[in-house]
């Protein structure tokens, strides 16, 4: 009846807020959803930051400037100094979570076919959003050591017959959904990379303070000041949802000024601004230093939950099921060694109360239908340990 | 040196937020900015709200369904139900603000080179972002009585070389910029050429409330009830913002299900879901019950502005300057007899320690040069009075 846009005669929604309807299930042991843990927010902090942003009460119900609210960018440009950031105000935009940078990006850069790559197996709302914008998409192979720099190079200095790149998309850091970090070689391999062929590296970053094991690696946008040009080609997105809340919608792009720009001319017409409620709440949060203790506190849960686990994964399944341990994040990725067929899987499970995401939706081109990704995030210990077996007794007769 | 997208190798920002650095000079008087009226917003009544809200912390704090917090979703058809509007769940969907629900619209319905009808003097935001999507523009000419429909049918039954337009765009109640209000006898007509010639009239609405004269006038929603097939044919944007406060980015989109479904799916990309924290204070608000009692003091307030302001005019400018009273909303449009450029006379304003925005930014086509938009929501009487004595120091020999 309706004459919509060709992409959005016969659209298909998130598959994996498609799974949502099983997790409110009653007596359902989610290992599915990319939420969160909720019983750690740091509810009090929130609690007293809100009080005292609303003392202004104006500049909470008030518009606000398109590029964020100063206070914040500040405060948000001091957190990122840790990492050994330093930008100046005209490099960062605040957005209405890091979902929202990404898009920015898209429409400022990115018209019907143009080429992006992203890891093989990458974040499916990723994956959706360059759907909609008609880009073409390209997998780069993904190994342990998180994106294969190695088959990047092959790709950029062999395909001479389809267009550079104009993105890259990675998530280097506890990748969604693999789990895996892009050691600190081939980060410096990547940003040489984007220099030589002028591609823009999108950072996607919202796990990186979650590292519960191993040394920690800088950012590609910490790093880029040590490669030669690199700095012009690094945008990084950040955000408040993983690493303390969601529900605040207060994310950040902070890349080159030329970029931003950009950013803030389409956040225009997306949503003229992000909360300035939320943003003013932000700020106080972020000031009242209470966000890097907290860190280390679901970092470290994370990291037990995690451990659960992996732990439980080798008792039940002893080598049917193959994973790399993470060492940060919320998400194991994990293969059955028969390859057997995850989606098909997938209804034994929830029979079985217990529900996870099949791998095939993360894959830009050819998917592992044997492959899955499990949350730790979320659940409980004991819930993960009862998930596991549930797990196993749904899997038995295809390991 | 980026290869941004074409539309975004020079882009133009908003004219209006151009603007904006003179707005916080000391000292200056402000008919520009589209702003609500700080001292009105009901400070106490969303400190409870917030407070209440809080009472559960983690549906502030953590994700949320992309189309919108079942409560606070529940609370807006309550709302709209005042004026007599009967819609189910799968009919509405949140956004952050109304400005995102018209983006989700473009997204879901607009390809390059697609055909959108707009009042021939409208919201600067719309066609900013209709030139983003590439849409091509047309503006249907507009009296006192607003949109007019005669010019409309002529244009669908005449224009036989150009395609049928997807979307029609108007604000039918205190226009931006126009102040005007769409008769009840044209809303009739418009609805039913939207249904004889398919297409979608988005009826953005956020001054609806604000009346302050005249006999109510019910939507173009609303009286799609009373036009055979018409309920198929009009999204409804409404928004917190301007009958209420714009900081917490509260708005949502009333339509047919199938087009809903879309927007929901567009809004996973955009920004996965508006912030649950000010969906719930949101939520609490309207469920208080303190909204429509409010509105009419700001409605009233507005009024005696509007009076202050279009008294004055008569008195310092006398016929040199023409307009039509508004019923209610926020804005005047005036236009100088003399037909010099409004534009031009900005400087001399601004020197004069005053700003308004000049008339051109706001048509599709050809512009008039010699009109202006004056906001009397934000500034208080006195500084109403003394901005318009500053405007004809400024406009002197220009008249």
């Amino acid at each position: 009846m309706y004459d919509f846009a060709p992409v959005f005669k016969q659209p298909t929604g998130s598959p994996i807020r498609e799974l949502s309807r099983y997790l409110n299930q009653p007596g359902m042991i989610s290992f599915a959803g990319g939420v969160p843990a909720s019983d750690l927010f740091d509810v009090q902090g929130f609690k007293r930051a809100s009080e005292i942003a609303f003392e202004n009460p104006v500049a909470c119900l008030q518009y606000g400037a398109t590029e964020g609210m100063p206070a914040l960018k500040e405060q948000i440009l001091r957190f990122v100094e840790e990492d050994d950031i330093r930008r100046d105000d005209s490099e960062v935009i605040v957005t209405t979570g890091s979902q929202q940078g990404f898009d920015l990006l898209l429409r400022a850069f990115v018209s019907s076919g143009d080429v992006v790559y992203v890891e093989e197996r990458t974040y499916p709302a990723t994956l959706q959003a360059l759907r909609l914008q008609q880009a073409s998409v390209t997998g780069v192979a993904v190994d342990s050591d998180g994106l294969d720099t190695v088959a990047l190079k092959l790709l950029l200095e062999s395909d001479t017959l389809k267009a550079k790149p104009k993105l890259l998309y990675v998530v280097p850091s506890f990748s969604n959904p693999s789990g895996l970090t892009l050691s600190l070689e081939r980060r410096i391999e990547l940003l040489e990379l984007a220099v030589k062929h002028q591609f823009v590296i999108v950072e996607d970053d919202p796990y990186h303070g979650l590292r519960f094991d191993g040394e920690p690696i800088p950012s590609l946008l910490s790093l880029s000041g040590r490669v030669e040009g690199a700095r012009d080609w690094v945008v990084h997105l950040g955000s408040l949802s993983k690493i303390s809340a969601p529900g605040l919608r207060v994310g950040w792009t902070i890349g080159p000024a030329d970029i931003v720009r950009r950013c803030v001319i389409a956040k225009q017409t997306a949503d003229l601004c992000s909360s300035t409620w939320m943003q003013a709440v932000a700020a106080e949060y972020l000031k009242s230093g209470a966000l890097r203790p907290h860190l280390k506190k679901i970092a470290d849960e994370y990291g037990k939950k995690c451990d659960v686990l992996c732990d439980l994964l080798k008792q039940e399944f002893s080598d049917g099921i193959v994973f790399d341990r993470p060492m940060g994040g919320m998400f194991l990725w994990a293969r059955l060694r028969s390859g057997s067929d995850t989606s098909a899987l997938l209804s034994k499970a929830i029979a079985n109360d217990v529900v996870y995401v099949p791998g095939r939706v993360f894959f830009a081109d050819q998917p592992d239908i044997s492959s899955l990704r499990l949350s730790y995030a979320a659940p409980g210990e004991v819930l993960i340990r009862e998930g596991v077996r549930r797990l196993r007794r749904a899997f038995e007769g295809s390991l």
